[in-house]
């Protein structure tokens, strides 16, 4: 029954408006400036334009989704802080503490902090969501990190936020995360999905040190080792060696794409998320914006796969969505050049301006 | 006597506060995340701490001034536009049309549009400022561009508005220009300076094609063979092959310098300018932010010249302050992280994530 429902979402996505886009562009290019010469902000609204369908659209209304989930795989020494700082994070998310919080604010996105998975029981909290799956991962050195169902459940639940999110008006999405030992998950699947070396695509995380890392490699290599995950079958790669809320980022961005609402990836995490999204349903890829380059070594990797190419390099490695939210305020600046600059004819400037 | 009030600002740049820099990065460090996984965003904030000397900077209100002003030398071919087009797009300033006015709005900053050279009479408008020096330079084929008068008088304007404004409690300067013919002046002047070929430092402009480029290449490299003008004496290079907004934004860079005040740089004519500001102040570089890399092939030199390094790359080549005010948005994000997040000890993290 519910695989039915997934199998629904991933049919209904359909290719952006190519003649919404064109319309995009003639528009930009009747603006009073050389043509082309706002460089990527004009691909920025273009491409907007054409996800959406609409030449004229309405005020950006952005959300931030924020999925907080554990990993058993922390019980191998992979990160460099304990598994009880996931659950910290989110109260601190709940508090408004966090760099999540401030950068959401700037950009006026609403920010949703969601539970998928997290080990503590964190009770109720005005803006926190709760759709625990389970109180965190299995440890995927000896066993699959969840189950079938649940990987299921995962991208279950976050289509069906997504989808609730933009019947809710919300028009653009935006996905970040906090999970204590996920890149050593997003590194495992990036590996297998990619086909790189473990080495390759496994870097320092919240920053462990040299030691540590070569622990963090050994025992994705040893997962990899036992579970033998298929790269063809992207949900049992995430139930082997996955998490939740990399299930759940995928989910949103499956749920976003069926309606037509672009998202916004963040860092390296998000872009493993990606992968399994666009696994499932290719032209999921087109509505889905690069925000930045992380620092993490994987990240590159996983976007020259996805021919994404990353808006900002600011050497971030943090997480929670906080890249995201800056490409937000990019494509806010780009809507708002789309809409409120005087075209050549306005002007009277005779066309100087334009193409030549 | 003016010259006199030229040294005198000159004189009166301090480097920036070691001491709030150091004050800062404790801080940045104790806040909620990894130490240093904001990137660039902890480097701004610390920056703008370390220049303002204040480690708890009020409120961000930022001032982008537009300087405008015309070129002798498109008589000659090197703009795929007419002179005309100058006043034109003043007017569209003036009236709100302009790609600066969208992103200035975005950004939260007050714009200053001001006529230091244009070879039109624009006539009393609000929010236009008259600094008119002449009515457009000399061609500096023939003839130098400006008397030596004339640049000191630039550089008078632009520290005057500078310094006016950060009196009106302005606490970041951003700036830009609108001139039909000013990257010729500026490859001119980055040729002399930076001594690389005219061809490396000479671009599209606003779009020109190749035969029309071979010719602004040409008739630099004629004016160069004519005027000499010397590595040794940026204010005589000014004179014979600049602008007057080129000498204009050198003199803001300088005047906010004095006070204290970060300045964003836009594209490639600004960094001609901020060549300038350096060369006669070399501390004035401390207080320079460089907002992006433009698509103007001598921009990545002057800038490496200047030991600058782009926030963003966004493949924009449009100038009139459009780079400088997605930067500002940049700052903008670093000092709220910087004063609005929690830090370990108020989230009860227990310095889980701190640098271990």
């Amino acid at each position: 029954m519910r695989d039915g429902e997934l199998k629904r979402t991933l049919s209904a996505i359909r290719l952006p408006s190519e003649e919404a886009c064109a319309r995009a562009r003639n528009r930009l290019d009747s603006l009073t400036k050389p043509a082309g010469s706002l460089g990527r902000l004009e691909d920025l609204a273009a491409c907007y334009v054409g996800m959406t369908g609409n030449v004229s659209p309405p005020p950006l209304d952005p959300v931030v989704f924020t999925l907080a989930a554990d990993h058993g795989v922390t019980a191998e020494g992979v990160s460099a802080y304990p598994q009880s700082v996931t659950a910290q994070m989110v109260k601190n998310f709940i508090r408004d503490g966090a760099a999540v919080n401030v950068l959401a604010r700037h950009a006026a996105a609403s920010l949703c902090v969601v539970d998928v998975g997290v080990a503590e029981d964190l009770g109720a909290h005005v803006g926190l969501l709760h759709h625990k799956i389970a109180h965190g991962t299995k440890n995927f050195l000896y066993e699959p990190a969840m189950s079938h169902e649940q990987a299921i459940t995962s991208l279950h639940v976050g289509m069906n936020l997504a989808q609730a999110a933009c019947a809710d008006g919300k028009n653009l999405l935006a996905v970040g995360e906090m999970g204590i030992g996920n890149t050593t998950a997003s590194a495992a699947i990036a590996s297998v999905l990619t086909g790189y070396d473990v080495e390759r695509v496994t870097g320092r995380g919240t920053g462990v040190d040299g030691q540590r890392l070569r622990r963090k490699i050994s025992v994705i290599q040893r997962a990899l080792a036992l579970h033998r995950p298929s790269p063809d079958d992207v949900v049992d790669t995430l139930a082997k060696v996955g998490g939740f809320e990399i299930g759940g980022m995928a989910g949103l961005m499956l749920g976003a794409a069926s309606r037509r609402v672009p998202v916004v990836l963040d860092g390296f995490i998000s872009g493993v998320s990606a992968f399994i999204a666009v696994a499932l349903a290719p032209r999921c890829r087109e509505y889905l914006l690069a925000s930045h380059l992380s620092e993490e070594s994987g990240h590159r990797i996983v976007l020259d796969h996805l021919k994404l190419e990353p808006l900002l390099d600011l050497r971030m490695r943090l997480g929670e969505g906080t890249g995201a939210c800056l490409a937000i305020t990019l494509v806010q600046a780009a809507l708002n050049l789309y809409g409120q600059m005087a075209t050549f004819e306005e002007a009277a400037i005779a066309g100087a301006l334009q193409k030549s």
